[in-house]
């Protein structure tokens, strides 16, 4: 498909291209049985590799430009918190994962994309040595199998993304780095602007915001990030990874706060149609590397790029078994169902959730701790009974 | 993992083990990018085999006991209607679709069942003996490639579900029936016992419903089903493989009617826990052949497998990346979720859709129309505009 | 207003004319301060009769042609059962609230009519010759205040409002019956088709429903009568007075069942526009006596009396005060507020809750209990402490 | 009931002393058909002075320590550009709401406050001598009628605010001001802080917030009065009395923003639950006059007043008619609402509001315009078609 080699990230962001982001592997690959949800670990890169290599595939047809290494949570520390079971080392999950996503980007126009993610280490309070040794193991596999470049993602704290941004940094490839923060800021209470103005200082070309809220939430944030940018005479590309979950009751924490996460979110998940605004917002805000993260199917990432095929020039792969706007449904054996064949319908419908006992909204958790409480403290058992118990009585009093 | 000859459907169902069916490939597969909404056709079987394959492989994990061929409305007057572009006859797509569901069981406990669907032909009041000679193609690839059992499955009208019986009893395989309607009856008024009837006269061992209604509405219709065999003295095994969609607003012609499809369903997708009720509900209904359709993803299936672990003395392959009733939510890194590790909380949760500008049910087309009907007379070409103007217009005067 | 006597409340109907009822009561003046939730009595006709005056004064605007005597469980034994604290004996309260009705009557053209209702001695098994002894009481003081006359309404059990009609109709006034059931009809499981033929045959004119459902339920069950009626080569004249809430959700016993009874109904009030309909509605079916029960305040029955002034010729007095369709908010000092003034707007609107953590439908409680049963033997105490821990607990059990 | 003078409204805020509000009288009159939504103007006062004194004696009867004068827009350049039809001046509907409001305090422990409230005279930009000569008229009524204080309520802008706060501040009587303005501040961006400030300064004893927004928001922006009032080292007492709608999407402008303004706002009337949130989140905040605006009927005030019982150390009379927290349904007939006579049941209660078709909150219309803008020029004539035609296009623009 492309002859010659690829452009890189940042030619294409500077050429004032938009580059399509991925989905979130971990709740897709939940869905499917290949990741367990609470480590939330990516194991399933060596354990079961047809698995994340078909996703890769399903993401690349629907548009995406990056295939992100799946090495979430694939720190050693953490590995080894979460109880890693399945006898791979945190090398050979790494090595598998940037095997997976070169094989699958080769088949198309796609970089591959080395990430780093927060650890148990800085939440338990270890040293900023310690925590950089960490990310330094990763990035050693990412260097060694060639990445197009890196990313820091879904950090809370913009000191620990700092800390990550400059060990990828020391690379020389190009860093991206992404908070998973909304609009009141880190749990520091440090502002999206300000958190922003830090990560460019450090070395991250492209910044931006990914997971733990809805993307009209997360657009806004990348907005005020790029205000703060603006502000302080800096200059950087951004990026926008969001959930696909309608987010409109969460508080400080994000879809981990409210009462159905990561069990009962369904209700909230966005249509493709929800997409389309997505992208078109995220454009609009001059946001140019627009991708997505838990709950992202396939065909939410299809829709990215269907909404910015204008702009772009082209289809995705996945289009050819998709009408725009729902055009295929000219197609349909019911009149009725063909009549949806328009994109006004679609736009203007306003999607009924089939649960007239439930409400439209849920009450959040607050919980509001940080680095350094003692709940945070990361051990490699998992909550005792006694534990639990005291857990569900302190959650009950919060309410 | 089974020495030995598998036990067929019946030896099972005779003895009185449950066996757990699969999801819709259809909608899945829709969403991953491999089929068209509208069409609904099953090229992929042979252009994308390895999404086909893969998606076997995840409800196997599950605990699925059938691979069902994807060979949904793969007649080939069928895909002659929906315009088949890919340039696959239906013998190749059946026969692929064959080999494929036979390569995934022999990795498991599982048998093959060949599918055939309502038709076209059957719509456009074609001959019983038009309709009878499509049943037949299929059935020759599906003896050729010597599958398990035999399906007719999702007919309107227990008369055309009658004809594809008769053509598979006389395969010498034994013949499940399952209908796609609720306890109105088919299209033509026809009562749930009194089609269970006909089908079982008709040759089939097993009856039941599959899609277009809710777990909770399937359940009750097969119930119904269930009732008219027994009054009428005969004997039968049932099954049910509903929508993982929440439908307690829609009419005759099931989630059709809704406003939401097939592209604003998202809200209404059933939870695990929803999914561990409906299953609890079968059982003790007595359906002993308990799976999915449309909606179902393989975490659905898990959960139906893991709700019946306890009568079948075992848990799927995929739960070993679930902790029963969110148990592994105990290693979540927030303090608040771990407290979430608890079946009761999962149990009496009620799951906000995060759209509180959209209703909880939707006011559902009801058109009516059944075979003879001149708007459901199927044609090779693509509605036309004129043709999509009198429809919208129909719609609109309907509401 | 109406010079020389008015007509009878069977002329108007025989002459094909619509009589406009008056709304409740007991659940207007306990917003006002003056009734008693729980024992629902009336004793403010005598306590406070400046509150029972004003109320009738505001439905004769609003277009009553009916002043129903507030007399709703003014019999002794109710009175008696749920703690006559007040003083007033019961003929001193049907006395009281004769005159009130009488004196507000006479400022319009409206009809005075003496109300009976069920009967705690009917509950608790007392003989058919006891119950009817209570009805004969109140009898005596409508025939002595010469009403126009008499409605037996609010039976559960067709057999007490038989009984009723037929001491009511030994006065030789025009008789109206009205049962509090649904289209399952009355606690017996009688039909509404039957009861309404046994009503007519124990001598009622009228005949219909009032309360425990809203108004789609209410007039769908009157519908139900009238057709049981001619089916029975009968002849009646059709009266609905429904709740002013809505009550998709309610089952056997009405908005009794529902959690929200007594005290949190407010997001279930009807709009005017849904009066509207609801008029028109009971229009089209054929009834003709068209009134209210609980919930209805005075600017409901006005929209009835505004919907249906095309087939009456006239608007009530109140409509002075009320632009047709919301016309008056053409003088609202916010032009977008002007901008609703128009008959479309208001149709089209589907009024949201504000209350997006609740749902929109309830699960109801569903006790079945009926007249025998020890729960609803009628006693003079209020529940004793260890009573209601009993109750609370079947009704936990029954959740 | 009170023998001797009564404390003055400052001896009792100084006191400590909690003091009850009363209700809207326009929205309370609409419904019983007496006010003309739109106009909203109180001529009923003069026209139909019954229905103004039984709407002032309910309120006395739950509780109520203040009876307002119904003289809301009663001001002569109000009067007259709503269409003065009804043949009253100015004075007579300013002299009979001061009798009828003294007539009724009389008769219970209440004080007579004379109102004043926003002019179209400000909104079409007359001068501050013409404003204030428009406050004085009625003011002139008020001293004559020796009202015991003065409020003025109802102002979107702080400065016609505080021009009416000097023109009552020069009778000499105790005066409270109180701005229809949410978290926000007034419509020129004035924060709540700093209009509390203005107000006080400008002579008013108490301030405030009244209408347009629910009781949490309300409660909210009068505690963000007295911080800034209290950063400025002032001294003031405070008050609120809010909408009892629920309005958590409402924006600037408040429920006039709102879709179901004015005729659909019935499902989010607040229970009397709500009620006993909002006075106990109110007495909290420090704010010790507490009443109540559109929407209150009296018994919102009788569980305000029920709410803050062991604070006051009595009941108001109306209670004799009301088990506190549900308790008179022990008296109920059926056993499953005796059940339900508990504090727990009705205060965990999330009461469903019957509309599965309808969402629970609405998208604000917010148009933003403020004095000066030519669509608020105030005049005598309604609307023209053409001019609505237009209003009606750009509201629809806005959405």
């Amino acid at each position: 498909m492309a002859p010659g080699p690829k452009k890189g990230i940042l030619e294409r962001l500077d050429a004032g291209e938009i580059v399509i982001g991925d989905g979130g592997f971990v709740f897709a690959l939940e869905k499917r049985g290949y990741v367990k949800a609470g480590p939330w670990t990516p194991e399933a890169a060596a354990e079961h590799p047809e698995s994340v290599r078909q996703l890769h595939r399903e993401f690349l047809r629907a548009g995406s430009n990056v295939m992100q290494t799946f090495t979430f949570y694939a720190s050693d520390d953490k590995l080894e918190n979460r109880g890693n079971v399945v006898g791979f080392t945190g090398q050979q999950v790494n090595e598998a994962a940037c095997d997976l996503a070169r094989e699958v980007a080769n088949e198309g126009d796609a970089l591959v994309a080395g990430g780093v993610s927060q650890t148990p280490s800085y939440l338990s309070c270890k040293s900023e040595n310690d925590v950089k040794a960490i990310f330094k193991k990763q990035i050693d596999v990412f260097i060694q199998k060639n990445v197009d470049f890196l990313i820091a993602e879904y950090f809370e704290h913009v000191e620990e993304a700092e800390w990550a941004v400059q060990v990828l940094k020391s690379s020389g490839k190009p860093v991206a780095a992404s908070l998973c923060i909304g609009p009141q800021g880190d749990l520091n209470g440090v502002s999206p602007g300000d958190c922003a103005v830090k990560l460019v200082k450090a070395g991250a070309q492209i910044v931006g915001i990914n997971c733990h809220f809805d993307p009209v939430t997360c657009v806004k944030t990348v907005k005020l990030m790029k205000e703060g940018v603006e502000r302080a005479g800096l200059k950087a590309h951004y990026m926008v990874q969001p959930l696909a979950y309608h987010t409109p009751d969460c508080s400080c924490q994000g879809f981990i706060d409210l009462p159905e996460f990561p069990f009962g979110l369904e209700p909230r998940i966005l249509t493709r149609w929800d997409m389309h605004k997505y992208a078109r917002e995220a454009y609009n805000v001059g946001i140019r590397y627009i991708g997505g993260c838990c709950g992202f199917e396939p065909y939410h990432i299809r829709a990215v790029s269907e909404e910015l095929a204008p702009e772009r020039g082209f289809l995705p792969p996945a289009s050819e078994k998709h009408g725009l706007w729902g055009g295929a449904l000219e197609m349909h054996t019911k009149p009725w169902v063909r009549a949806r064949a328009r994109r006004e319908y679609w736009e203007q419908l306003k999607p009924a959730s089939g649960r007239p006992t439930c409400a439209s909204m849920s009450t959040a958790d607050c919980w509001g701790v940080t680095k350094g409480h003692s709940d945070l403290m990361q051990h490699k058992e998992a909550t005792s009974q006694d534990e639990m118990t005291e857990l569900f009585h302190k959650a009950q009093a919060k309410n």
